[in-house]
């Protein structure tokens, strides 16, 4: 019994890779950038996308892809920012995925004008489980973690992080108000994922936005 | 395919319910009350436990079991407290589920002394999605939602909050430092429970620890 629940779970790994490696030939054959940006419920993905793309994103041309369980607060919040926003639901699924797989995003591209964009921002589900275990075709996998959830978090999500080439360490501001250390916190990452890239940022009071900015539109 | 993946998961969410009355089959036996604490990564599950048992336990017999992807840092952080507490993993599966299964908790009572408790808390693994869909033979369905993961998220992670009878609204002293109107989520927590009871804390400042602290050991 327990072995036929694996193999099932291995067919599904293998068709979420088929599928994100059309996606990804799709991505490419745009000549488009695709980040999966992922991390805990309100961990401050949306407002961190705000931040960057509200002063103007330049020469490159930026669409964002909304995944959430229901409803599209979160493409309603980016909607003045003038990028092409397509909304993913999880919902019909099984009382709610908590992750977007490959062939939701496949299933998705139609509504998403591939031809005129360089970058691509996929907003996963906040979770810190299941999306790390669904590549949905990106060159670049991502996560925000904020100094609310905790200096522990890499070692109790091992491979969310271990398989982010960038972790946003977001909501500095708070740090004398909450119990956090960034060397425990470094330390916690460097024991899963020591080639992993950082930034310290706080999308409240905008420090190192200009950085956080710069990083996204020059991944494109 | 669509509707074999479908039937699929009805049968699985069949099999958790059989168990999950097997569960409390024996919770009910032995006497134990049951709750099933939730929240997003972060939210404060571990320290509103530490918070609500450090004091002791009057006549209540307390037991914690703690559902993580990988380790036991949040039992560790409990050891102190001297109660009994079992740790489930739920890496060997899939490369971590990201949550606890009414299989996994029944594997695990061997190791729960149940005969000796009055109340036993369930740490689920930090989600807001898959938990709400997998009951593991609870009384209580409870969960804690910090006010630096936003107001939004009733409306977002609508069947966590639609399933929960209490709210524990933690971190409350940082409000005056986020974007978060008390008003505006207890709005969108209407919408989808109207029903539900909530409390506002801070386990930093140890605001209300007194009312929780009453509320976890008077559900006994």
């Amino acid at each position: 019994m327990h072995q036929t629940t694996v193999r099932v779970a291995e067919g599904a790994l293998d068709a979420n890779q088929t599928i994100a490696e059309a996606n990804r030939a799709d991505f490419d054959a745009a000549g488009v950038t695709v980040i999966n940006l992922m991390s805990a419920p309100g961990a401050g993905k949306t407002t961190l996308l705000e931040r960057a793309l509200e002063g103007g994103t330049g020469d490159v041309r930026v669409g964002v892809l909304e995944g959430d369980v229901r409803g599209s607060l979160d493409a309603d919040r980016l909607s003045h920012l003038h990028v092409p926003v397509t909304q993913i639901n999880t919902d019909p699924a099984f009382g709610g995925e908590c992750h977007l797989d490959a062939n939701m995003v496949r299933a998705a591209l139609p509504q998403v004008p591939l031809e005129e964009l360089d970058l691509l921002v996929i907003e996963n589900v906040g979770n810190l489980v299941c999306p790390a275990e669904f590549t949905v075709g990106e060159h670049h996998r991502w996560m925000i973690s904020s100094v609310t959830e905790g200096d522990d978090k890499p070692l109790k999500y091992p491979l969310m992080f271990r398989t982010c080439s960038l972790v946003v360490i977001n909501k500095i501001d708070l740090l004398p108000l909450v119990d956090f250390s960034m060397d425990r916190f470094l330390d916690n990452l460097d024991q899963v994922n020591p080639s992993a890239r950082t930034l310290r940022v706080s999308a409240g009071t905008g420090e190192e936005m200009g950085s956080w900015r710069d990083l996204i539109l020059g991944s494109a």
